[in-house]
């Protein structure tokens, strides 16, 4: 018995991906109603969330910060702040170790934005002392760009001492914290960072349709005029959000009251540390059970985040990724592709209302299905 | 008793809005499951769902049409269409009769996108004359960008008659359907629509998300190269569609779910032409109701869309906009705020899931205010 989308209603496949995310029930139950956009009620929500993201972020408003929600995917938040944050002469620094580093720089191009890239392999961090010189070399940089986890990889790439390197040169710290923020601490003063960008699917456990920005008020101030597009102009956003509470077009409403939700539930769980406590024994557990298996990551250890696991695919000439993942997906277990260029690979998120008896449940299905394909390691 | 986002979940506020709308309770059920953005299953929803929209768009593949799905509110497809589909020496004509004509306008000059704007009075359509003229006057102008239903007002332009203008002189015929597609037929063919653009919460009803696109296959085929943003890049976004049935990046996957589900509830009742008839029921019973109270519309009969009407205000001293709203939010009913510059309004949309007793209750409901409020019309 399907119903009307043709999916199976009965059955509510655990995602082990970087987002969309399993997500709790009471967080999907909030979107079972309809509020008006412009509604007394809903901007009280929208206010809420702006405040709680603060509190997540360990910032306030006495201290300078403010948060702006932006429609649309991560993505959406990214280029909304790379193409409003960059003055017509300015000059990006982009890190870039996988896709997302690199899809940073493709929107800083396409909106002709002055642009330089450090690159670092796709297993590498990138070195503070890189961007110091890169800074030495290029006065004409403005601002400097990284992404926090690179789910590429699962590489978790450090801001802070790169932020400092950053402000000894008195650049702009934007940081792409999108599948790290709300499990990750960070500390955006002590790290200066600018501007940082995340969204509603990740490890706040909410569903995917916005993005939002947690930033400098003095910064996001001072960029009146710089906006390239009429939807993703970051400071009249925030200033509509200010004077009206409402977003400035339609917003998602069912998705901020998800959000609404999703907060609560983390502050529930006991904030950043608790959450990133589980998602790191998620992982420990997952990385476990797979080296015992004979898998092994595609990482060295000391840069791997808890937030998702590249694993090197099984050279066993009966291993074929898609069987692989159609299997597990029989089984209820939806594990995500293999995104690094240099190596042979898959991934397995850790993040969303995932426990150690979920964890369990997958290892055992990843280890009947490689029986059942006839793939030793 | 109230629940975690802080609104009152016993009760379910009707919206007489331009969207967000009501929607069905098995629209928002649709959302009670995480699908993977990567996953066969989802995959499958979007390719049911871009073909649902050609047939409700009484179009399909064989005759060149396609549909691209955008996330984010309908003004951020609206940018993608403009900022996509105008080639680098391109210039728009866009007809302004209203806050959405102007924000169009506004999209383009924020690109530097080359531009004239038609403007006629918000209670008057734009005269397909005048585009003719405006046309003859600027041979530089390549596209006609017109919204069918604005909003601010209510008034339906007539978009068959501009098309054939603009087709009479080859140009690219851009229609912001926002708000009347699903509802009002509109024959792409036959008024030479190229690109047409709506959104997820309007008359399929849907909730708020991602905007939608139909368009030529050969006009959107030609756009290679001119997009000016990453995520608006639309070509981009139907060719990665087509290759892998995804979207580029994060799909809002719970409201593609709840979209999917309001297609199949727009083909059960009957399709656009029921549809539009039950809003148009709506709508004579408002109106009627209204004028009874001796309430007077906004726009002359003729010029008056189904979808959203717009009363002037009483100019009675008692009458107070804010006041009135409240009381009518605490009678279960939201109505909309007026947005035409030239008159005290407000306005009552008639979409989404109200039927005729709703209507009644909302006559009933603003008659005992206005009698609270000791307001005589």
């Amino acid at each position: 018995m399907k119903d009307h989308s043709g999916l199976s209603p009965a059955r509510d496949l655990l995602l082990f991906t970087p987002g969309p995310l399993t997500t709790s029930k009471t967080v999907k139950q909030a979107m079972l109603r309809d509020v008006g956009s412009w509604d007394r009620e809903f901007s009280e929500v929208v206010a809420g969330v702006r405040q709680s993201l603060l509190a997540v972020a360990g910032v306030n408003q006495q201290q300078g910060y403010e948060a702006v929600l932006m429609q649309g995917s991560g993505s959406f938040g990214l280029e909304a702040v790379v193409t409003s944050v960059t003055p017509p002469q300015g000059k990006l620094l982009v890190l870039v170790n996988g896709a997302y580093g690199d899809r940073i720089a493709k929107m800083a191009a396409m909106q002709s934005i002055a642009l330089a890239t450090l690159t670092s392999a796709e297993s590498e961090p990138p070195a503070a002392d890189d961007v110091r010189a890169a800074l030495v070399a290029d006065p004409a940089i403005t601002h400097v760009v990284v992404v926090h986890c690179e789910t590429t990889s699962g590489i978790l790439n450090p801001i802070e001492p790169i932020g400092h390197v950053a402000k000894q040169f008195g650049k702009t710290f934007v940081v792409d914290a999108m599948s790290s923020f709300g499990a990750i601490p960070i500390d955006l003063p002590g790290s200066g960072v600018d501007f940082l960008v995340s969204s509603s699917n990740k490890c706040i456990e909410g569903v995917p349709g916005f993005a939002f920005v947690i930033c400098r008020r003095d910064a996001l101030g001072a960029t009146e005029g710089w906006a390239r597009s009429w939807c993703f102009n970051l400071l009249d956003q925030w200033r509509y959000m200010e004077k009206t509470g409402l977003f400035r077009c339609t917003p998602p409403t069912h998705i901020v009251l998800a959000f609404a939700q999703a907060l609560l539930e983390l502050e529930a769980e006991g904030g950043v540390a608790a959450r990133g406590e589980r998602y790191r024994a998620n992982h420990q557990r997952l990385v476990g059970g797979m080296r015992r298996m004979g898998f092994r990551e595609f990482l060295p250890a000391e840069w791997q985040s808890p937030i998702i696991t590249t694993f090197l695919a099984p050279q066993h000439p009966n291993f074929d990724f898609c069987r692989f993942y159609d299997r597990l997906h029989d089984r209820g277990h939806v594990i995500y592709f293999g995104k690094v260029t240099s190596a042979d690979c898959f991934r397995i998120g850790n993040i969303g209302r995932i426990f150690a008896s979920d964890i369990d449940d997958l290892l055992a299905a990843i280890g009947r299905t490689l029986e059942e394909m006839g793939v030793t390691l």
